[in-house]
């Protein structure tokens, strides 16, 4: 940690900085510069300590050396964390590739649906049965009875499933059927239910929360594995931005940002990073050409019928011909796209 | 509801667009323009409606025309709202002026703070004794320990508490101990959370997300009112921005917006939204002339020693000076700050 | 400076940094901690060197400690800088209002116009005659005539005028009619107007830019005073954000923000942070009270008539409303407002 | 264009606004729904009409329906656009792969890096002779003597050669040496200089500004454009965030999104877009993966001695490597990348 003291400190508001710092447990590396003076401190950094020391008297700024994560740091984990989901890889060379509709509808839409996802190639599948809505008035999800329909066609089809969980209280019943939890971008800071999810054993899908920095995605990871639970996987699925053409916008540098420095996968979900079908494949293909280890799909038979964000869902021929494109790029990036 | 079509569309389309709208309970009005051909839709507007509609084939875009939220619109509620926390006003002319430490401490400590804060003319304590906090390293509050102390202080010294509830399950228990149920800027689409506190009959203060829109955050508040709770007081606390030099950027024209769409009162909160304690008397200043119905202040005695956020309060002497100039502002503007 | 060195640097590269520094003509002064090494220099900071040393191998970081401005810094002058326009002083407790249509239309318009903004207490006129448009299809102004028109009109109200620039090669002829420059915020970066600008000793309205951080639009006004002008007023006029629902986002907090960092005068302009005449005059209260040194309101008599930016401007009447307020605002606040 | 009236509008006030809008030329349709009114609007639309509709009394909203730039939209020009830049092409798919160092320095180091980029397949070659920099006391550039630099390394290895051109009065010079004309993202709005490089018949590079949404951005185009100069290379260079991490966030998806609403080409410059030299080969490949008809990279030799931007410079070696991976993926997709 690097404090830098107000221009025109006194000596004995120097002398009292020293002492303050000393008392808390750092030892204080003095460099006095023709403007300002700082002080290196040497010592365990704790976000904590960070805050109490700008508002030492005469400290103008307080800069951090080290992330504020260690167990998602690449530092503490040199090699790619591969994360297994029931049998499907994610990370380390291994394509995580997931699609489904936005909500479990009529299982007969989601036998259809899974179907043909799993004959263009995807290994997981997706579909939610809790739904965070912003309006109170929309369609909430069908929960349990979603799950079981979810739970049923994944199985037929040898696809794992993955979905969202938004409630502390529900991370039980959905651990009975779910190969993967999703954490969705509007919980990304619930820190009650990253606590939660992080004490079972079950693979986390965590996605980047709309006004997110690339460390506070990292601190949410910290949160599930401090608890214990290692199975992190990360998504980028678009941020706030002032262009309102999009629904979000793209952050197709969070992929190298994140394996620069973390361990953990990081997989890309164009449909809610876009909203805009005919965008979707154009940025699957800049996400796997940026490192991504996986891709998120938002697909549906008849997006005019969903009931809910219909208007982001590919069909299912779209899906084919891009997945056809996604294989081709995949194999000149040496990456495996598991059958 | 309107509805462009894609220019070039076959006389088919129209039919069958029209007829799709038609099943789905509307009547439909068409406009030909040179350029391009509109429909407009006479019926109910439902968010879900919006977004089946813009998967039809051959529709360019939907535009909504209401706005998304009913129970919290100033159509549905003309009159200004005066929400009461047992006993104190806010809104309609009534300042709510609420003021306290980021985290309860010790008891010493919150009485210390609670009496000058209340000599100052704070007519609310907060505190807070369940933390979200981005670190799961970092202090995470006291729980019921903080609440009951943060009650205990309140009572002494005559001042309604408001606190942070942050998991659906301690709802109950923090209705035990606060006049008033905060709901943070990180749960703001928490939509399991706002749904609980919407149970209760409790005065909720509902903190504006970092990167929520105005209709963003009034849909939130819609899911309480929604639930039968009509005590929602909305507080501006900042949003992101691309300026790093304060920690948040103050939106001030929230305050006159809110007010121009809905009847709920709102409060600023300069003290998150600028985490610069010397910018918080000018921006509490510019939130009153605004037209807010309070502001929102943390107070620490010791901000080098605070278990949070430390940096970003102010000391009880400031808090003084500044709530000398509000009352005087409030008094050109009309407004009564509760004695 | 200070350099933060990568992890796990060898000896070797420690020394060589330590050489290349001190070959800059830096003293070097080594920290090493548990987990890093750091370095702090003494010496001038450029920021063309701050580049430089990030370059060099080994090299995590490289934080600046002091403001990259010089001239515009409070250090440099503490004392507020007071402007003066023609006989109206702006800034030191003095308020520049400033108020007119968006672009300069018929004479006897701008007459009409002038002639309620001066009734309402306005102590400089504006009026565009070179208007940066977005389509190149949209009115671009009358040029000379258009300056013409605003310096009669002005001289018969005893009005001092000001108008914006936006070709340095018409820099000569608007300093003719004009008594003080603008320059607008799509060109708060073009540096060669701002040199333009700097080398007349006409006072420099300096909008900031919709995206510049505080930084920026300092270094902005450095440009113009390291030319040898030093009669720059900076103006917060909103920057973008993610809420379509304003046309920019309105940051008071800049207001005071200026004042800490710079000795120069800011004042506010709510037409165009916000875009929407009910938000404007609850916004002037704001910035007033954030301790702005003054106010630009665009005023036209008939906005569905007006050339641009009709929409977002104020009545007459309307403005008068508004002045009273902010008289009796500016009297709270010991500022003046000329006659 | 489509007109929504305030609810509780009067049947005169209705009346009103559809003799006004009759008088600016429009057919007027409206649909009485059951909340609001609206009025379809049939006749063109044009900006500044626009503005003017908002203004009418009763007129809650105007919602424009066609894009407001013309020559730049798909619609008129349904083929992509193939920019020839002395004898090489941008657009319809071959690619423009540009690189070089951010300033024109010493002829030698010029004509290293010139050597190195060729042999790794560059086909033009960039360099800045006026550089606009942040601050006024940074290395400016050296001006024409950079541009004679600049074109003679350039012919000695076949490259065309693209440099920025700031000033409205420099245009004439830049062309004599220059085979395409840069325009710079600060500059983007830069009015007065669009229109002069649109008198020219020389290619321009048009690069995004820092908070240009895709519409500001191809508006800039037509400025271009409506001069008579069609031969414009569009160029996405990273926006303004709000996470600080990296220099500016890569809007990926602005490729598709050009493509489909435009004809003109477009290229990426990943080295502005990150600021982080790690992050440059793979938001590389994410935007030509995207379907960008170009990359546009800074090199340098030794970027710890770059008179500016070192930090953001891949070295020679870094970009063949890139190149390599370049080429194998413009095959993958059927591009083509010249001799």
């Amino acid at each position: 940690m690097i404090i830098v003291l107000r221009s025109g400190v006194s000596e004995e508001t120097v002398d009292a900085v020293i002492a303050r710092v000393e008392s808390l447990g750092f030892a204080a590396h003095l460099s006095r510069g023709t403007h300002r003076t700082i002080i290196g401190l040497i010592g365990d950094e704790d976000p904590a300590i960070v805050g109490r020391m700008k508002s030492i008297e005469g400290v103008a700024e307080v800069l951090p050396v080290l992330p504020p994560y260690k167990l998602a740091s690449r530092e503490a984990h040199p090699q790619d964390s591969v994360v297994n989901v029931s049998g499907v890889k994610i990370g380390g060379g291994f394509l995580g590739m997931i699609a489904g509709p936005c909500s479990v509808e009529e299982p007969e839409r989601m036998d259809r649906i899974a179907q043909a996802v799993k004959a263009s190639g995807a290994n997981l599948l997706r579909g939610g049965a809790y739904k965070p809505r912003t309006s109170p008035y929309a369609f909430q999800g069908q929960g349990e009875d979603g799950l079981k329909i979810l739970r049923d066609v994944g199985q037929k089809y040898g696809l794992p499933v993955v979905t969202e969980v938004t409630d502390p209280r529900n991370v039980d019943v959905v651990c009975r059927y779910a190969d993967m939890l999703q954490v969705g971008a509007r919980n990304m800071q619930n820190f009650v239910l990253l606590t939660e999810v992080g004490r079972t054993n079950r693979p986390v899908l965590l996605k980047r929360g709309m006004s997110a920095t690339i460390t506070d995605l990292l601190m949410s990871a910290e949160y599930v594995l401090s608890q214990g639970n290692a199975n992190v996987v990360l998504c980028e699925r678009g941020i706030k931005s002032f262009d309102p053409s999009t629904r979000n916008l793209f952050d197709v540098a969070a992929v190298p940002q994140v394996k620069q420095l973390s361990h953990l996968p990081i997989i890309v979900d164009p449909s809610h990073a876009t909203g805009v079908p005919s965008l979707i494949p154009p940025c699957a293909m800049a996400g796997l050409a940026a490192g991504a280890d996986g891709v998120h799909i938002e697909v549906h038979d008849c997006p005019a019928e969903a009931k809910s964000d219909g208007p982001q869902a590919l069909l299912p021929t779209q899906y084919t011909d891009l997945m056809a494109q996604l294989r081709q790029l995949a194999q000149l990036l040496g990456k495996q796209l598991a059958a």
